[in-house]
């Protein structure tokens, strides 16, 4: 077996044991485009050996999805197959896990007409909101892991060779996820526990809110009453733990929704739905955006906060610090599960459930009486830098220092 | 373009305008294996541009398949997702056409449990069995074509490479399709018009029964009262008309259930669900198969006679002549499109409605009092020679041939 079959065996039985951590007689849901195809079979075949009962593959092709969007009629984009959306939430029901592979080409839909792009999101967001309560709930166990495209490799490394970006994309990603450690599960364990030692310092502080500030950000954002910080490992429902981003560094919670006020200035390019935005910036006044710049893909950013009401607010706010494995590569992904994870970054749109006490058994009126923002979409993007610095604020007003220099202070 | 680009194209297009013939604001629903997504691509080029609202994908992958076969648990092969046979049917009932990609590696199953085998089938054939009542009615448009895979083509040509082997099964595909003629659309309409002829003939006859002779097989068929012969070229409910296999090359009705004595002989290997059943005869009694042989596959076929009460009744009775464009390659191909369009063939299980009078609008009861079979599954097997005969006999005992030593005797 070559290097890189070894490493493709180790990343699929990490994806498997570690991301949903599939249980005897559960069936394992993949979501995947085309090209992952050789990584998917290996999970499959981990998958069965780790006794699931079915391995059930949802796939997608992104050369039909550009071709949909240049030929298809306008009324296509409206559309979402509501038998799709029920067949999810019945294998979310059933206690399936879900894997989803990411790894698109970030300009896939460069070309594509962003009333389209925007439509087609907004159908599948409302057709798809039953499943994602289950998601965003973590009622049930899902993952989400990287494939190179050979689009995205292109545009991460533009000099090379197809063949030598892929590959060189494959490594980053190995060393990202620890698959080159000797042992990348009980890596991830000791990673995990790390995570949970910033996670526990935080909700003992129980800070009221936290203030960012650096070039081009000076932001105050309060937390709700009951928030819970959380880091990269989860537990679903029937107590079973995973990891929903691998690889993941963040410690997050939510945002007060009401609570957010001032300006944040974008750090790192954002790929939303095949466009990227880049050099933006949004203004906040009791938690509603009221004033956003785009030097790139303005109204793509326009779109996106016009998807209903709650996608004007920040439903997560998650920190990481700037110096991580995923940093030390100084690799530009433009892909958010990789730069989200090298950079604090907060979310457009719907807070995670589990984020404040409780707040999983909540419906959507409770989540928002206790704070949480709700919306269709869910979207991060990144504003961490090197001179970033965080201070945690108490109710009476007193501060200390989180992040300085766009690393933890404590 | 290369010539082999040219082709796909005008195998995409003969799929799209011939096959299913898609319609301006119709959904084509495409059910395909991954290795043929170059062909399916361009299908879905063309389907835009012939007016489609929608292009619907559903991949399947014969590796995840066969390790499925090898690493699951037993329980998995009862089961079938309730909710995807509930998609086909709310997409059949809205009018949707369905293409199928055919072209799997005919041995892919051999070394799986025919138990297994045999109940994946059971479960897919009954949650189906409403998709299927669209089909078997011709309410919609459906075709099915080939794409080759590496495992068919090194199967039919076993002394090539596997890249000679794939090449040199495209040519056959695109001679048995009249794809190298120069106007492949235009040489179907000619040869469907003359399929038209002989069942025209066929009809003002209205024989009673068909009896066939050749080495290994004396049979009786009595055909039912109403019955009707129908060629390659068929109607869906709104009057589109549609070619439901490409190739085609026969003319069939349906046989009457209790009509079949005799024995009847098998000429070429028959591949079902990825196993091969070779050198079978099947003995009838009263339209039921009260004995059966197998050189190879006993096992298989035996399962397959045990489907269900139906699954021991004749469905089919198709006349091909021993001599066509698919006989003159010379190939076994070891898939049933092309090899049942090589050769005379009858079905195992359930008859098409529209092969009696009025039987589109018939429920299961109707049919079965007008003398057809039902059953859950539909299995076409190959009995043509070279030496085969047949005579039509009359109510009235008169006799005269329609086939004498393989081909059509008027
Ligand atoms: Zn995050
Ligand atoms: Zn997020
Ligand atoms: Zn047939
Ligand atoms: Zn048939």
């Amino acid at each position: 077996m070559s290097t890189f079959q070894e490493n493709l065996e180790k990343y699929a039985e990490l994806a498997v044991k570690v991301g949903v951590n599939i249980q005897p007689g559960q069936t394992l849901v993949v979501r995947t485009p085309l090209n992952a195809a050789e990584y998917v079979r290996a999970v499959a075949r981990k998958a069965y050996e780790a006794g699931a009962k079915n391995v059930h593959v949802e796939w997608s092709d992104e050369e039909l999805t550009k071709t949909k969007y240049e030929l298809a009629p306008d009324e296509a984009f409206h559309e979402f197959p509501e038998w799709v959306a029920k067949g999810y939430e019945e294998m979310a029901e059933n206690g399936a896990a879900f894997l989803s592979i990411t790894g698109s080409n970030p300009d896939l839909l460069k070309d594509a007409d962003p009333e389209r792009v925007s439509n087609a999101n907004k159908a599948s967001g409302k057709a798809m909101e039953g499943f994602r309560s289950y998601i965003m709930s973590d009622k049930i166990s899902w993952s989400i892991v990287a494939v190179p495209s050979a689009g995205w490799a292109k545009k991460v490394f533009p000099e090379d060779s197809e063949e030598n970006a892929v590959e060189k994309l494959w490594e980053a990603i190995f060393s990202a996820t620890r698959i080159n450690q000797a042992d990348p599960v009980s890596a991830w364990q000791e990673h995990l526990s790390l995570l949970d030692d910033k996670m526990n310092a935080l909700n003992e502080k129980h800070y009221h809110a936290l203030h960012y500030t650096s070039e081009g950000t000076d932001l105050v954002i309060e937390l709700p009453e009951t928030h819970l910080w959380v880091s990269g490992g989860s537990v679903n429902k029937d107590g079973v733990q995973f990891v929903a981003n691998m690889p993941t560094e963040e410690v997050f919670t939510s945002a007060k929704k009401t609570g957010v006020n001032g300006t944040v200035s974008s750090t790192k390019p954002l790929n939303y739905g095949g466009t990227l935005i880049n050099n933006f910036s949004l203004t906040f006044k009791d938690g509603k955006v009221i004033d956003f710049k785009a030097e790139e893909g303005y109204e793509t950013l326009k779109r996106l906060l016009d998807t209903d009401e709650g996608a004007r607010f920040i439903g997560e706010v998650a920190l990481v610090p700037h110096k991580s494995p995923i940093s030390d590569t100084n690799i530009l992904f433009y892909n958010t599960l990789f730069d989200e994870n090298a950079s604090n970054h907060l979310a457009i749109g719907s807070a995670y459930a589990f984020c404040i006490e409780g707040g999983k058994d909540m419906n959507k009126e409770e989540l928002e009486q206790n704070g949480l923002n709700t919306s269709l979409t869910h979207v991060d993007f990144m504003i961490g830098s090197a001179d970033m610095n965080i201070d945690g604020v108490y109710e009476d007003g007193k501060r200390e220092p989180i992040f300085r220099d766009g690393n933890w202070a404590f």
